[in-house]
């Protein structure tokens, strides 16, 4: 990524970081009732690469956004966050690490994993509506963006994706299978992340469907990567164990076509997600993003 | 309940169950990957008093309402029966019957019962904003659904209530305590349901705050009659196992103040409940409704 991107990208984390530590909604205490709450600071604040946000900053300012909705960003990061402390619950993916530390089910317990991941879940619709109460943004974007995260998170989102995720353990999949499970589970989001945006920005249905394009095609690309980082990766880089798929007996991209043919397969996606915005003044950044992502080594 | 009262209260419920069993949203089907959206059809259909959703429509009625709001009566179920899913599991209170049937992670594996909690969390977000974007209700009313509901089911309301409700365990607490854990537990969710009424009805600010006072109190009587009857009812009624407070070593209204004077508070919150609305003009089957739960043995 060119620097002056590069400063931009890091400008657009460093503002939702600064919420997600400073806001109205979730903040640390040493009070035993805050418990739940705590656990979903310590899970929000544990690092990540908050690539959903940006995606909503910049898609934002891609289509001619002036103003800040890194509240409404950091939104996605919320809802990304609640699947992770529940994905990462013993009756799911078992994983005692998360970004180099332990799971909130490990460093809270299950019951208040359970319950902050609950909470992590319905907070983004009271953070919207909440933006569209005090005038910020209008009943009729609330509205657009509601729908948009409730669909793209609930049973035919990313929930079918972790249903889909749980069936394949020990199963043979194919390619087709993993696709859609990767779409949903990783893809959903991200691309409502992008879409949300380009709806704040009060872009029309070819914008937001560009948007959604890119997003989608680059969660693709970016399961892929994850598949291949989790054979060739280094735990202290990935900050959670290696070999877990395989551990899992879960098929991969990785397992199924071998490291290189699916480093070219995401190669693929990563050039139909810019394939989408190439078109668009100013999609400098958002490019760039893409292939970082493709050559990101944790 | 006078027994023409009683023919729209039921109305009321036929209404709502069939909804629930025929909708655009959850269906049952045989098909493995569909095994989440199978197990929160499961949970919504296995009976249930569906108080919620008669609140909502009856307080729509009472404010004036003359349209059909089923659906979004409806959705005040689907966020109680995540509540009860979740609730149920190992890591929480750990019950194995529910309405007399196994609990969801008994018939489905805990796995599908977090995802079917999650799903039936998100679900009435999607909903709300389907009827916005329909045009069935405008954004604004939509906008003011959605913030009541989420702040009544999250950190600072149901959640926290969950969160009391496992700090109770196995520790001396008083009747403030129970109070405000009833409140938050029950009450939330309760509170949301007679004001979704008066807000899809159009009702001003006073009207809003007349409803929730109703179901506040309304939400208190209830579970100090829950308490009752965990040590007075008997099992093949109630459709899960009594004693199950005693078990676990929790205070309730019914350990704490003895039966007698359990009763004697849930029947002061009954009133208070009834004094709410009792200057509002047709609230009479809200007023016997109240009385019901109160004198109910299950």
């Amino acid at each position: 990524m060119k620097p002056e991107h590069k400063a931009v990208f890091q400008q657009d984390v460093e503002a939702v970081d600064k919420y997600l530590m400073s806001n109205g909604y979730i903040s640390a205490s040493d009070n035993e009732e805050q418990k739940v709450i705590d656990a979903e600071f310590y899970a929000l604040t544990a690092g990540g690469k908050r690539i959903r946000p940006v995606l909503c900053i910049e898609f934002y300012k891609l289509f001619g956004g002036k103003g800040d909705v890194t509240e409404i960003a950091a939104c996605l990061e919320l809802m990304h966050t609640f699947s992770l402390i529940h994905d990462d619950m013993p009756e799911m993916d078992n994983d005692d690490m998360r970004r180099g530390k332990p799971s909130v089910h490990c460093a809270y317990g299950v019951d208040t994993a359970l319950l902050a991941g609950d909470g992590l879940a319905i907070l983004p619709f009271e953070i919207i509506s909440d933006k569209a109460l005090s005038g910020d943004i209008s009943p009729e974007t609330a509205v657009k963006l509601i729908n948009c995260l409730s669909k793209a998170a609930g049973n035919h989102g990313m929930i079918m994706g972790q249903r889909l995720d749980l069936i394949s353990e020990g199963k043979q999949v194919d390619l087709k299978f993993l696709k859609r499970m990767s779409g949903l589970k990783t893809g959903c989001i991200l691309s409502a992340s992008a879409q949300f945006g380009a709806i704040l920005a009060g872009a029309d249905n070819d914008g937001v469907k560009k948007a959604a394009e890119y997003a989608e095609n680059l969660g693709l690309s970016f399961q892929i990567v994850d598949d291949i980082l989790d054979v060739t990766g280094s735990e202290n880089e990935l900050g959670k164990p290696i070999g877990s798929d395989e551990k899992r007996f879960k098929d991969t991209y990785a397992t199924i076509m071998g490291i290189d043919a699916a480093y070219d397969e995401a190669k693929r996606y990563t050039e139909a997600a810019i394939l989408a915005i190439s078109d668009l003044e100013g999609s400098e950044l958002l490019i760039e993003l893409a292939y970082d992502l493709l050559e990101r080594k944790h």
